[in-house]
């Protein structure tokens, strides 16, 4: 793929004119004297950053992958040049303490760099992403003296981190762990086990590595309940602490990522936060992971777009089928052809909307932590809560569709791996897998944050849809979205009436459930940038038709899958019980 | 993946209970002595050939790959040694004309023994896979001499053979192409040009390479109609030609079939048919291509579907949401959980729907050459016609969403090379794209077979379901079936109306239209199923029961999507033309 220039303009029109970054923040006392012109700049220079420094080693780092050789893990060429670099320019401690030499400026800023990361390099992304919830985890949950152990240079990137949780018999269950933890007196631990697909287990970017990892303690309570968290760095006063790298995973793409399997044999750690407390607190961190996640998927669908546009102009292929559009050419370019406008804009109505709903949460995140009053930070939480399992899932999910219509359209060019086409889809595979499935997140949306947490409502977040309903009656599409909202409740109460006599009805109804949240909530988003768009604004009108007239194709040919997701869900689930397992 | 034999009872159950295969082939003077027997034991018998030989193979032919060097072609290790033994033991003249050594057995089973190259080893199918269409346009269309002088060694497999149509600036738009051919006077020509994505374009499992070349001859009309067919041989009369291997592609997948670019250079060959007639003559090898090509979606679908369900019952995580099913294991295996079945399913009621499409058009195929008289002849002929494009494209579209679930199922897992899920994946990509995308099928069915040959009717495929319909009316599905048939002609006369005034209308409802119809025709061949797997028969009850039960679950989760695709369709072509170049 030609290296395209990350949307700046998709960017800014969202934070500047549909969220009102300016706004958004004088109600944040932490961040109230930030302005829009330091926050364009800080995404300008970052993107031309990640341009000329990150983009150039996408491919390489697909081809070359990391390798191992006597217990060191070596990334693809370039990833420590720019590595350093990316942490001697600052980006790496955007949103860091300013204790700690970071740069105090929003998260909102952290989420664009982790989007603009992915967008240019996704194998790179995930060094610089996890070190940041690393840190933030320790910053909230270690006592002091950890906390000034670590996480200066985590938010300086001098040190990276890890999240170890899984095991080979392991992933989704945790209760079945058994990584063990043995008390040496001091307090310090002995960490023994295994762990699998270890994200950045190691590499040659930093002279140490922060790895949080869960263990039993000794006579602790099975399952769930008996995890503790610790923090086991790979040197430990200067002395080479004994977690390994065993071996690095062969996967399907995120080659340039190095995924571990790392042996800690009697390694040495502390103990962060409480005994036996251990998953909570990792789950605070697991929220972050899940939303950089759904980012994740939602900036390769970003780039797919952009490059099967671009070819989509190039390419000259045929005549329209209404004749010649371009008769001074030897065939006219593909974008004539309805069908491949089609896939152009199911990729652009999908890549855009999952952006807005990014901000979206971006935002809601921010006014949870930092709004003056408790009530407002609650309310948003409630709504950050919904919303974290379908940023994961929901743009995850639509990332692979995305990114194989993006091969689609360059048609057998996209099979071919000098394109990069193939790569973003590979890539991006990982992505519904990683940091719990969809099915996971599908459970949790459902099962535990709408029917056990919320007591079967969506709360403040439908409060704020109806709200832009209602303060937007003209809007072409507020009545069709007002009979979604509806119906969104009514599909819960249903589905929450057959679950109470059947748990499995709620299983089998939650990925649907997902999804139809997903595409109602991009319904809201795409109506609101098509209300932003009306009204015009510096972005030029061509750009404000091109939102409009996405948004029309949204409510006309994706948002119709939602009454698929229903039709489905509704159907019970004795269609998917009733086999025996010899059946099948 | 664990290599899983081929599902032999699944075959068996469509070819001699569902499409009972006697009473077919009685019909069929060419074949009337064939009897379930015969026929049972050449699937078992290559099933076995094919798990003992190919399967072995399939992973490392994708980790090593093909190479390159000095113009010579090497494949993975083993294929040469396979190549050798398959046609040795008499599976790649399997259905080869008697008087070229070939055993003269019909069509059906050669597309079995296809079917079970891609389900056991993707990346080798195509070596024996193309060889089988060249030699039969050979057959069909060479004169005498040329027939004489390449398909019997086409037939045993001694040489095998290509197609070489793409090249750079053109492949849908074979009206560009400017390969050239000079005549040299005596009865051969000189061919230059240089063709782009060439199977098995090169390579050492045969001393000669048949390649069937698309060229222009001096002073040919431009465009399609001034294309000719040439067959140019790698080595002529013991002299190498001067058709040369430029280099192999890097390609996502199926990495065990070389493409090659390939130059031709004043190299040497005769004319196949008329002058300017290539293209036509082709495209009677392009639709057993195409039906190749779906048949390869289907059978990596149902390697996909057997390693899921394999996992399924293995991996233990999670207890169900209704209570422990098996108290006695650490954890239940995931196969309990709803999601995971709609998962499988989905695999399932695809994977085996998508076979019995197979052979209910492998049918029609051979009753439309071999019936006796004339009028079943035709009416077979035209169902082929409509289905071949639904073949090629349904088939291999759903095969990359039940080869993205076999991931799915796997978690993490199905991300790392050595379970073989993600290669499933990758190598199936391909089949959307060569042959024709989807795009391309959807407009043939639409566009060509429907709307201009049939005058806007389904023909005689409808009558078939009809009968069906009528024949069966205590079908627990004829009704839904029937309420199908009559929207599917109702759409055609809606989006033909429309296409009149626009043509535009037909290309923005096509892909729509055609997985429209792969669903309507997957419902009439699960009907199929139910009514026979109701009236039992020797496969056993648990297997009839897996058949109801998945017909039920078609029906309820998979059908459903119909009714998008007819909401999508008939949202008409404004959604997508009227955005301007710079809107997007």
């Amino acid at each position: 793929m030609p290296m395209i220039p990350a949307p700046i303009k998709d960017i800014q029109f969202l934070a500047e004119q549909l969220f009102n970054l300016e706004q958004h923040y004088q109600n944040l006392p932490k961040y109230d004297d930030l302005d829009a012109e330091t926050f364009e700049t800080v995404v300008d220079e970052a993107s031309k950053f990640l341009f000329e420094f990150a983009a150039p080693l996408n491919r390489n780092a697909d081809e070359q992958g990391c390798r191992i050789k006597d217990g060191h893990v070596t990334t693809p060429d370039g990833f420590v040049e720019l590595y350093k670099n990316y942490c001697e320019s600052g980006w790496v401690s955007l949103d860091g303490n300013p204790e700690y030499d970071g740069q105090g400026l929003p998260y909102w800023l952290q989420v664009i760099i982790g989007e603009l990361n992915t967008y240019y390099c996704p194998g790179w992304s995930n060094y610089p992403g996890l070190t940041h919830g690393v840190r933030e985890l320790l910053e909230h949950f270690a006592r002091e003296e950890l906390e000034k152990m670590f996480v200066p240079k985590l938010t300086t990137g001098e040190w990276t981190g890890t999240m170890c949780l899984t095991e080979p018999h392991c992933g989704t269950d945790l209760g079945m762990l058994t990584t063990n933890a043995v008390p040496n007196g001091d307090d310090t631990y002995q960490i023994t086990g295994t762990k699998i697909f270890i994200t950045s287990g190691d590499h040659g970017l930093t002279e140490n590595i922060i790895h949080l990892v869960l263990a039993r303690l000794p006579d602790a309570p099975k399952g769930t309940k008996g995890i503790s968290l610790f923090v086991v760095p790979k040197f430990m006063d200067g002395e080479r602490n004994n977690a390994w790298p065993a071996s690095i995973e062969h996967k399907m793409g995120l080659n340039g990522s190095a995924t571990c399997v790392m042996n800690f044999d009697d390694a040495k750690g502390y103990l962060v936060g409480e005994e036996n407390k251990g998953l909570n607190i990792m789950f605070t961190m697991m929220n972050g992971a899940r939303l950089n996640t759904g980012i994740q998927g939602m900036a390769v669908s970003s780039a797919s777009y952009l490059g099967a546009l671009e070819y989509a102009k190039d390419r000259l292929q045929m005549r329209s089928l209404t004749g010649a559009k371009y008769p001074e050419k030897a065939a006219d370019p593909i974008i004539v052809h309805p069908d491949v406008r089609r896939m152009l804009l199911t990729q652009k109505a999908l890549s855009e909307g999952n952006r807005a709903l990014t901000y979206f949460t971006t935002q809601q995140i921010e006014i949870s932590k930092h709004a003056k009053d408790d009530l407002t930070r609650k309310l948003a939480d409630a709504k950050v809560s919904i919303l974290t399992p379908i940023v994961k899932a929901f743009m995850t999910e639509t990332a692979l569709e995305v990114t194989n219509l993006g091969i689609q359209v360059f048609g057998g060019h996209g099979y071919i791996s000098e394109h990069g086409m193939e790569q973003l889809y590979r890539d991006a595979k990982i992505f519904t897998l990683y940091e719990g499935t969809t099915g996971i997140q599908a459970l949790d949306l459902l099962g535990r944050k709408i029917m056990q947490f919320n007591k079967g409502s969506l709360g403040p977040l439908a409060d704020e849809i109806n709200d832009f309903i209602q303060n937007n009656p003209n809007n072409p599409y507020s009545e069709e979205l007002q009979e979604y909202m509806q119906q969104w409740q009514e599909i819960i109460i249903k589905v929450s009436k057959k679950s109470m006599a059947n748990m499995d009805e709620m299983g089998a109804a939650s990925v649907d459930f997902l999804m139809y949240s997903g595409y109602v909530l991009l319904a809201f988003l795409w109506a609101q940038m098509h209300e932003s768009a009306d009204k015009g604004g510096r972005f030029g009108q061509s750009f404000y038709n091109g939102k409009k007239k996405t948004c029309e194709f949204y409510f006309k040919r994706i948002l119709p899958r939602a009454q698929l997701h229903v039709n489905t869900m509704l159907s019970g689930s004795d269609n998917l019980m009733q086999m025996d397992e010899s059946e099948f």
